[in-house]
C-alpha cells in the first residue's frame, strides 16, 4: 500500500475531515491533500467528488471555507481536495514571482517545457496518481466519481471531464476559465507550460476540446455577475456558445451580485453536491 | 451618525457579508467586526444574533469558518462577530507574548488593572458600543437580541446574558469557559484584568454569577468529548451542577469524538442558529 500520513485530522458534521500528505510519483515532491469521509457503514463504499481549486490556492482553502460538509454527509459523498501544484524546494516557480504561474498556479496539465516539466504534472497527479491513492486508503467506490472546480480549478474539471468521457458521472464548475488558450492567465501559463504549439494548448481547452468534439452530456456552471475576471479571463459566453453548438446541455446560472470569492463558492456548494449526488447516489 | 468605514463587503447566501472598522471609544483603538445581513425587504428591521470569539480569534475566524449564513439567510437573522480584544499601537499585550492573554483574549471584561484598563474594555464594547452602533448602521430590531460565541467567547456570551438580565432572548454556547476563576486561563487573565479581589472576578463567572443568583430561563451548550481542554479549562459539570442547584433549564450536549476546533462548530452551527430563531422569530 502506498505510505500516507495523516497530517491532520477532526470529526466534523458527524465524519472525518482529514489532511493528508504522500510523496508524489507524479510530481516528485511531496504533496498535501484533503478528504472528507462522511459517515457510513463500515464495509461499504462511497461515492467521490472531486474538487479542483484556483489560483494561489492550495487543499486549505476550500477544506475551511468551501461548506461543503453538510450536503456531504447528508448524501453519502467522500469530498477530495488535492493542491494546485507541487510545492517545495527544487520546484521551479515563476521568475517573476507572479501569483498567476507557478506555485499555487498548476494549471492541472503535464508541463512539456524546461524547467517545469519535471515536477508540474498536475493532469497525471489528479486524474490517475492520486484517484489511486485515495481509493486504497479510504472506501471509495471508484466507479462513482464526479468532479467540480473554482476559476483555474474549473477549467481542471471541465478539461478532465472532456479529456476522460466516462470516468466522471457529473462535471461542474465555479467561475471556470473556460478557454484558457485565449485569455490572459491561460496564454501565459499554456506558454510556459506546454510550449509555442497551439495545436496542443487546444488540447486542455475545454472550449478548445468541445469544438474539436469532446463531450460531455451535461454541465452545471455558476459564475457572478460582479465577478472582476469574468469578460477577461472566464469568458462563459464562449463555453455557452461551443455547448449550444455541439448540443451539450449546459445549465449557466449567472448569479447576480457574487464575485470570484469562497463567499461566492460557499453559497452555491451545496447546490452542486446535491446536484452531484443526484447523479452519484441511487 | 458615528462613523464607519466599510473595510471588506461581499454578496453571500443572498444577503452581504461585510467587516467594518470604527473608532471605538471603549476601547481608545480602531475596532474591527463583520456583521451578515440577510435578503430582507427594505424598510423591515431583523432580529440580531452575537457571536463572541475564542482566544486567538479575530471576526475573521467565525465569518470564514463559522458556516452561519445559510442558516441565518433562511431565518432572517443579522450576525455579528466582534474582535476578541483591543489592537494597535499602544495597546499593551502580555509581556510574556501569550496567546492566552493581552492580544486576542480580552476575556469580555472591562480592566480595572493597569496597564490595560485604558483599553481593555470589552465588557462595555460589547455590551453597549458595539450594539448601539450596529443599531445606527444595520436594519437591527433591538429588542431582538440573542448572544452566542466560543471558548473564552462562551464564556462572554453566558456571562453577557446573566449579567443583563432581558436583553437576550437566548444564550448559547460551543465549548465555554463556564467557571473562569477557578481555572488557568481565566485565573491569568482575571488576576491581570480585574486585581486580586476574587469577589470582582464572581461578577465575571458563569457558574459564581448563577450560584449568586443571576438567572437564565434556559441554555443550549455543546462541548466536544474529544475537546483538549474539556476538563481543566471548561468545566462543563460545574456548569452543570450550577444549573442543577438553581434550576436553569441547561441543554448540555456532549458530542461525541468532536474536539475544540471550527470543523466541530461549524457543524452545529446551524442548530444554534435555529434554536436561536425559534426564540427571535416570532
Amino acid at each position: 500500500m502506498t505510505e500516507l500520513e495523516t497530517v491532520d485530522s477532526w470529526k466534523s458534521h458527524g465524519g472525518t475531515q482529514g489532511v493528508y500528505r504522500h510523496a508524489s510519483r507524479e510530481t516528485g515532491t511531496d504533496m498535501l491533500f484533503s478528504v472528507f469521509v462522511p459517515d457510513h457503514e463500515p464495509g461499504t463504499t462511497l461515492p467521490v467528488l472531486w474538487y479542483l481549486s484556483g489560483l494561489t490556492c492550495t487543499h486549505a482553502n476550500v477544506t475551511e471555507k468551501g461548506e461543503f460538509r453538510a450536503a456531504c454527509a447528508e448524501r453519502g459523498i467522500i469530498f477530495v481536495a488535492p493542491d494546485t501544484s507541487p510545492r517545495g524546494e527544487g520546484v521551479p516557480d515563476d521568475s517573476a514571482g507572479e501569483w498567476d504561474f507557478g506555485l499555487g498556479a498548476g494549471f492541472y496539465v503535464d508541463a512539456s517545457e524546461r524547467p517545469f516539466s519535471d515536477h508540474y504534472r498536475m493532469a497525471s497527479y489528479v486524474a490517475d496518481e492520486l484517484p489511486e491513492l485515495v481509493s486504497e486508503h479510504f472506501p471509495v467506490d471508484p466507479e462513482r466519481q464526479s468532479i467540480c472546480g473554482h476559476s483555474m480549478g474549473g477549467h481542471g474539471a471541465l478539461v478532465m471531464g472532456l479529456r476522460h468521457p466516462g470516468r466522471y458521472r457529473s462535471v461542474s464548475a465555479f467561475a471556470p476559465i473556460v478557454n484558457p488558450s485565449q485569455v490572459p492567465w491561460g496564454k501565459k501559463a499554456f506558454a510556459l507550460y506546454l510550449g509555442p504549439d497551439k495545436s496542443v494548448w487546444r488540447k486542455h481547452d475545454a472550449v478548445a476540446l468541445i469544438e474539436d468534439g469532446a463531450r460531455l452530456d451535461e454541465l452545471l456552471v455558476d459564475i457572478g455577475t460582479d465577478d472582476p475576471f469574468l469578460e477577461e479571463q472566464l469568458t462563459p459566453g464562449r463555453l455557452e456558445q461551443a455547448c449550444r453548438e455541439k448540443d451539450i446541455s449546459l445549465r449557466l446560472r449567472r448569479q447576480q451580485g457574487y464575485d470570484h470569492s469562497y463567499y461566492f463558492i460557499s453559497t452555491f456548494m451545496a447546490d452542486h453536491v446535491h446536484w452531484h449526488a443526484d447523479r452519484l447516489v441511487k
